[in-house]
């Protein structure tokens, strides 16, 4: 595979083995690294793609080498759902990833840091995580030679934790923020020489990222989406969709790109204000706060990147309430069959308050990306139910149906 | 569709709408109905299927009309990993049915429950389960017109209850076992006119199950494995696998039907007992008690089916204890990536203890069927970890780093 890596400040070209995570001299956080192709140089048409492959599909447009480690555990090639007319939206689909092997989008990345460490010659790889990087990294690394180690705050849901245990990789849950976390983890991987696979720090991520959006495209019959929603976190998830979508642009399958827009929670909107302060982007750190954990970031990693590209796909950001994100986690299940966890409600809650306040045109084609399985956060759920047990009584039970609804 | 409903006992043949769900002369236990076909009139060859589709490929040889209602919900086209060399065995095989819409392999059956039960113009559709059963049914039925009421133990796991209320179900949770709410939800099924998804019961489920087998043949190249390990409860899911082969055997697409071996947990062992007692077969009740709650069953309502099809087929029962269903988790997760509830690694228990007695020729291709997915039951897994939060200080976390393994 023929690619090269930009920063996407300072816009200095590197080669593969000129730079591990980083642009140098721009630093961590402004100098996260795109991977860019020679799109000239990649043959590929639409008859090369299927709408339930797996993500290996897409290899000639992955940073991988051709004969290098691939996981043997199915990641990506999950449903795409539509539905016409709902809402008075002409068509709005779902993009559910929740079905993925861990129940999490970020299989796609774990897959990829995967190679690559293997690629590499580590033999440890890591990340810090909120929760789903984690126990996807424990999954898909289980049958690697790898060893796995992972960071996360303590306050993570249990079902995450359990996930990573069971899967045999070594967990180290902090007393901490993610935010300190995923730099102390920095600290002691680059003194143990492990691999990183912390959010936004490695560039390979996001590619294997991007699979989502060009799973979109091949399942919508290589027709964009006019507006794609997704929830934020550190960053890496939304820019993904827009390297998605702009590969296959470049490399003329689609005519357009989507705009992209954002969704965060209200007292976790550190990239939209960000976003909104304006160029030239500058992180806006702050002290996160949801119910929706996997998008609780107060100090994402990838801002620069993400502000970049939804301004380019013109798209924005918009806020929600962790109590509109809870209730859309209900109608979401409702309407569409999906049982999602908060942070991939939040995508339709945003969609939701997109159409109240006509912040997009209904007449179109909306996607909606869900990141992750309900399962994995049920505590999120738990204190909006009220589940009376019953005795065993016929009289009692009937009494119980009939009051229903 | 043209098929005809046979009794199990008796073998009296009914047309569709002679019987709703059980033999009347033989009763709900004894006489549970095969959905038969007429094999010479199906025209079907291997190149009608697909690795990758869901379970409506298989539609020609479903009891369903060409044009009632499909969930959108994709349900099956689940992975299919195989190891070569795994533990000295030739060929292990790994169907993954944890990755349905709601975590589930009951999602087979209650997509063609939901499609029945509308062909059928009911309004109303419940069930009893031990849990998966009814999130299941709450899962497929969300996007359908019709109400969904689920009767379950108070003791299910709290992930299968949350999963229910937030798809809209009317969860009934009651202070008793399955076996008891599996008769009380009859009388007021019946009582009140509505659909029943009970498990045996209703004939049309075991073909939805039989859809895990179908897809396993056309993953397989049509060439069947020598063995299929499957945790039993009720007795219908490993009678669904008999079918699916025998099926495909029928219709000339395969030359030989697996040896199914069916795994109980060992206080929860009702079904190997029938077995085991010899022809002419009786159900054999007792109290259940497993941690595998999905196969937690004393009054297996499918037993006579169970027992004749394992027999026909060659195979024969294992039981496991509890503690080693919760080593096979983990043991499961960590050499093939796939993270099972208890009732799915039973099946990984009973097959490393059918290798370790020289039960199976390892000489073989063996399939293991893995029926739900590990975020359902978490507790299980729990009780034997201990996970410590660490105080956020580099030098003690480097200290448990290094003590790790």
């Amino acid at each position: 595979m023929n690619f090269k890596l930009k920063c996407i400040s300072c816009e200095k070209i590197f080669d593969e083995n000129e730079v591990e995570y980083t642009c140098p001299k721009c630093g961590k956080r402004m100098g996260t690294l795109e991977v860019i192709y020679d799109y000239d140089n990649i043959h590929v048409k639409k008859s090369d793609f299927y709408k339930t492959g797996n993500i290996w599909q897409f290899e000639k447009i992955l940073p991988i080498k051709k004969d290098s480690y691939r996981t043997n555990i199915e990641v990506g090639g999950t449903p795409f759902y539509t539905f016409k007319n709902f809402e008075g939206v002409q068509k709005l689909s779902i993009k559910n990833c929740g079905t993925n092997p861990t129940a999490s989008f970020k299989d796609r990345a774990s897959a990829i840091a995967v190679t690559k460490a293997i690629e590499k010659n580590f033999d440890t790889i890591y990340c810090a995580s909120t929760g789903n990087a984690a126990s996807s990294l424990a999954g898909i690394s289980s049958t690697s030679p790898l060893k796995t180690i992972v960071f996360l705050p303590s306050r993570a849901p249990k079902a995450k934790m359990i996930q990573i245990v069971v899967y045999g990789a070594l967990i180290v849950p902090v007393e901490t923020s993610y935010d300190k976390i995923f730099d102390l983890s920095m600290e002691i991987g680059t003194e143990n020489n492990w691999y990183c696979r912390n959010s936004a720090i490695n560039p390979y991520l996001l590619e294997g990222k991007k699979t989502a959006a060009l799973e979109i495209l091949v399942q919508n019959d290589f027709k964009a989406p006019e507006y794609l929603f997704v929830s934020v976190g550190d960053g890496t998830v939304i820019s993904s969709f827009y390297k998605g979508f702009y590969d296959f642009f470049q490399l003329g399958l689609i005519k357009s790109i989507p705009k992209i827009i954002g969704i965060q929670a209200a007292k976790s909107n550190s990239v939209k204000k960000a976003f909104e302060n304006g160029e030239p982007f500058k992180p806006f750190d702050i002290e996160a706060e949801t119910t929706a954990d996997s998008i609780c970031v107060g100090t994402p990693r990838d801002v620069i990147k993400a502000c970049k590209y939804v301004k380019k796909s013109g798209g924005f950001f918009i806020a929600v309430e962790d109590e509109e994100i809870i209730n859309a986690g209900f109608e979401l299940a409702r309407k569409t069959g999906v049982f999602a966890e908060p942070a991939g409600s939040a995508s339709y809650a945003g969609f939701k308050k997109a159409i109240d306040e006509k912040l997009v045109e209904k007449n179109s084609h909306i996607c909606l990306s869900i990141t992750g399985n309900g399962l994995k956060d049920i505590k999120a759920f738990e204190n909006e139910l009220n589940i009376n047990t019953l005795k065993y009584s016929k009289a009692d039970i009937m009494d119980y149906i009939k009051n229903w609804r």
